[in-house]
Order: structure tokens, then C-alpha cells, then sequence
């Protein structure tokens, strides 16, 4: 074959990759899944302007959108939105891209993203407004909430996460949400699937009183497993293995139409 | 038995039901659900004190939200909070209630939260975040949006709802959402237990200029159901009926785990 016809079918097929996440275009965990993106396609950055850690799902309705161009990401092409991760992935798909991307990918997110979290997490719903719209998605976070954070060892199990997508595929309308542990890469002894462990923040809202003398309240928290099981997220981690949790956004429970058919006395009304 | 001791025991076995929503405590629709709740039990409200529409599963991290008390709703207590629905559930557990309620119900919202519209409601979130904490749950959606939409028929079917729970209960973990057709109570076919149809928006983000000369998008989109399941919650709605979707905050994909398992190199990584 024509070296120049090669090229440009190699080129043509080479995977449209969308990167997104909810700690903003500019912090370090978005930069270090680029640089492994760029290993396996063309990669296009649509990122929120600032911070939206907590927002879930969140889209928003009542307010316009602004989206500009920025130069971040040496050689990629790079937007900042002024909405939510799910608002990012949706103009990105309406506006930014020329067809739907092979994958979304979001993150690398400072901090935990495991078990309950991923009900609460701006960088999971990212990736879920993604395979919401058919396209497959990968969230990745590192457990250690600092600015600073080292991303060596997410990188390097991101990088076998996206190839193992790429070659043996994942089941229509399957996300995963992938938790790393806060260690050098050699102390992590590999990775595990993993269920979502049963688990939950119990609140204790501190109150204040502000300088005008009214009360107000900051959200605290204590993480508390009540899974025992060796198969979840949760366990995983705190054994030094990555989790890859694979998700789903059909939330139907199924036990629950038995129970409702079989107990309930609706039928007549 | 003694009258006096009587009505004290009756009175401590009274359910305790927290109402909340997401289109504000001030909206028609959550008068309509308190008004079917105080049938039940003792009912407290916590409810955002703006509309929180679209607001999924988002919590309030990085600023202190406030709580007042307020008389909105006759003989009933009730507070209205800064936050989100899913931060009113919370502060409601932790700063309202002396102990956990019964049961949490949400809404009556004003528009279909059935099929992927789960995953955006902040009705549903409030919901899914009592679940969480082991309260028992039931989300109300009827597909009106206007202000000024009947709710008797929804009251209707809130009632029923509300009665089987108290008689037949829910599995753990599970909670419902429901939706009610925009019809006359006459109208209505009955109630279906149904699952999550696979339906999605497809979003046309509306460019426009400001006056400045600056780009802006507003989200607009078209409800769009792939799903041609006589079992779905979009079916029962088409088709005249209240839809009833057991639902569940454990989003692992159990197949997902299959399929890594079995195709994909990661054990020795």
C-alpha cells in the first residue's frame, strides 16, 4: 500500500477521544489523563471553567452556557464550559464535535469516587452523560484530595484501562468508575472488579453564626462501610488494589416490581 | 385500656413523614403532597427555598447553606433550606428530625421525571438521598410543568401509593418513582409497575449573542424513547396509566463484571 494512503486511513481511524471532568480544565488530574489520551487517539478537552465537585447530575436549565476556546493542552483542541460536567459532555457532542467519540474519559478526579460517591461525583456523571448519549466512558479518581497530588501511578493504570477498552470492549450501556489508592506504584498490587460497596456518609452539619448573628451550617461527614464483602470497590482499595466498578444508569429495581406485583393491592384503583 | 393512654400510644406509633421537593417550598405542587401526607402521620417539611430543577444528585460542598423555619403549610413544621433537594434531606436527618422518619416522599414535581429524566431530578435525588440513609422513599412527578397544574389526580395516586407502602412495604434499598399522566382523574387507566424505559434527550444547544458580541447556548432538547417495551414507565404514561419504577442506588452493572473478567488482561498488571 501507498505509504501516503496509509497514513491517511491510519489517520482517519484513529479514536476521537472526549476528556472531561468536574475539578476544572485547569487542575493537574485532567492534564495527566490528556498526556495518556493522547497515547490512544485524537483527544478534544471539554472541562468546566471552575470547580464543581458534589454537583451529581446536575444540568443546567435556567442559565445560558458560555463555552470559549482555550489554549491548555499543548496540541489539543480545548474548551472551557461554564456549566456542569453533564452540561460539558452534552455541548461537547451538540457543538464541539464533528461525530460522536469513541470514548469519554473523566477525571483523573482529586479524590474518591468510590462506592456511594458515585452518586455524588461531578466526574462520574460525566462520563455517565456520555454513555447516556451512546458513547462508552471511563471515570477515573485518585484518592487523595490534594492540589497537588501525584498521578504517576493513576496514569499508568489508566493507560491499561483504555487499552483493555480498546481491545476487548466493554457491554452496551456499561461505564466504569475506577478508584486508585494513594500510593507510589509499586506498592499497588493490581486491579479488581469490583461491586459498589454498600456504604454511606453519616452527616453532621456543623453550625456557625455569622457576624449578623444568623445561623449557618457547613456539610462534615464520616464515610462508614457497612459492606464486609471482599468483592467491592471499598475493599479493594483499602488493599491496595485499583477497583474498576462497572456502572450502569438503568436504575430500575427489579426485585422491587416482584414486590410490588406480588404484595401491593393496586390493580383495581 | 384508659382513653388518655390510648391516644399518648397512638400518637407515639404515628409515622413520621418528611416531604420534600425541588421546585421550591413555595410551589403548588409540594402543598399538594403535604395535604396527602398528614392523612399518614406526622409531617415535617424541608424544602429548597428556590427551585432546584435539574439539580441531580447534587450536593452542597464549598458554602454553608442556611435553614429557616417558616409557616407555609398549616399545622405542619417546616423549614426552607439554601441547598439542594439532596442537602435537605440530610440537614433534615441530622439537624430537623429527632430520629429518622418513616418515610420520605418528594415532590409532587411539576414535570415527567419518568424514564432517563431519573438521573437529572432533583424530586428524585432528594428521594434517592433518604433511601441512602435507610429511609424509605417515594418520589412524585406529574407531567405538567406549568405553575398552575392540577394536582388532584396525582393526589389520588399519592394516597394509594402512600397506603400500600404503610401496608405491604418495599424492599430494602428500594425506592419508587412515580409519575402521573396530565389527565383527569376519570381518565386514568390505573397504575402499572413498570421499569426505566432506555430513552434519552437529545440535546440542540441554541447559540445566541449577547449584547456585548459574546456567544451564549441555552439547552433545549427532544425527549426521544428507543424503548419499545410494553413494560417501560414511557409506555404506561402513553398509554393513560401512573407509572411506578422500583428504583435503586447500587448503579453496579453485574455484567459489566462478567465481561471484564472473562475478556479482558488486567490480572497481571
Amino acid at each position: 500500500m501507498d505509504r501516503f494512503i496509509f497514513i491517511a486511513l491510519y489517520n482517519m481511524q484513529r479514536p476521537v477521544i472526549l476528556v472531561s471532568n468536574d475539578d476544572s480544565i485547569n487542575a493537574p488530574g485532567i492534564k495527566a489523563l490528556v498526556e495518556v489520551a493522547k497515547k490512544f487517539g485524537d483527544v478534544v478537552v471539554v472541562a468546566p471553567d471552575s470547580p464543581q465537585s458534589g454537583m451529581g447530575h446536575a444540568i443546567t436549565i435556567h442559565e445560558p452556557l458560555r463555552l470559549h476556546k482555550v489554549e491548555v493542552f499543548e496540541g489539543v483542541e480545548s474548551y472551557q464550559c461554564s456549566g456542569t460536567p453533564a452540561d460539558c459532555v452534552k455541548i461537547a457532542i451538540d457543538k464541539v464535535l464533528y461525530r460522536l467519540p469513541d470514548l469519554c474519559i473523566s477525571g483523573i478526579n482529586h479524590g474518591s469516587n468510590a462506592s456511594i460517591n458515585v452518586i455524588y461525583s461531578g466526574t462520574m456523571s460525566a462520563a455517565m452523560e456520555a454513555a447516556i448519549s451512546s458513547v462508552p466512558a471511563i471515570g477515573f479518581s485518585l484518592l487523595d484530595f490534594s492540589f497537588d497530588a501525584d498521578f504517576e501511578a493513576s496514569k499508568h493504570f489508566a493507560e491499561i484501562v483504555i487499552r483493555e477498552f480498546f481491545n476487548n470492549g466493554l457491554p452496551d450501556a456499561c461505564l466504569l468508575n475506577v478508584n486508585i489508592p494513594k500510593l507510589p506504584l509499586e506498592e499497588i498490587k493490581g486491579m479488581k472488579v469490583c461491586r459498589q460497596a454498600v456504604a454511606k456518609w453519616e452527616e453532621e452539619f456543623e453550625k456557625r453564626v455569622d457576624p449578623n448573628g444568623n445561623e449557618y451550617f457547613w456539610l462534615t461527614g464520616n464515610f462508614v462501610n457497612y459492606d464486609k464483602g471482599e468483592d467491592t470497590d471499598v475493599w479493594a482499595l483499602e488493599n491496595n488494589f485499583v477497583s474498576i466498578v462497572p456502572v450502569q444508569y438503568d436504575l430500575t429495581n427489579y426485585q422491587g416490581i416482584t414486590h410490588i406485583n406480588k404484595n401491593w393491592n393496586i390493580s383495581n384503583e
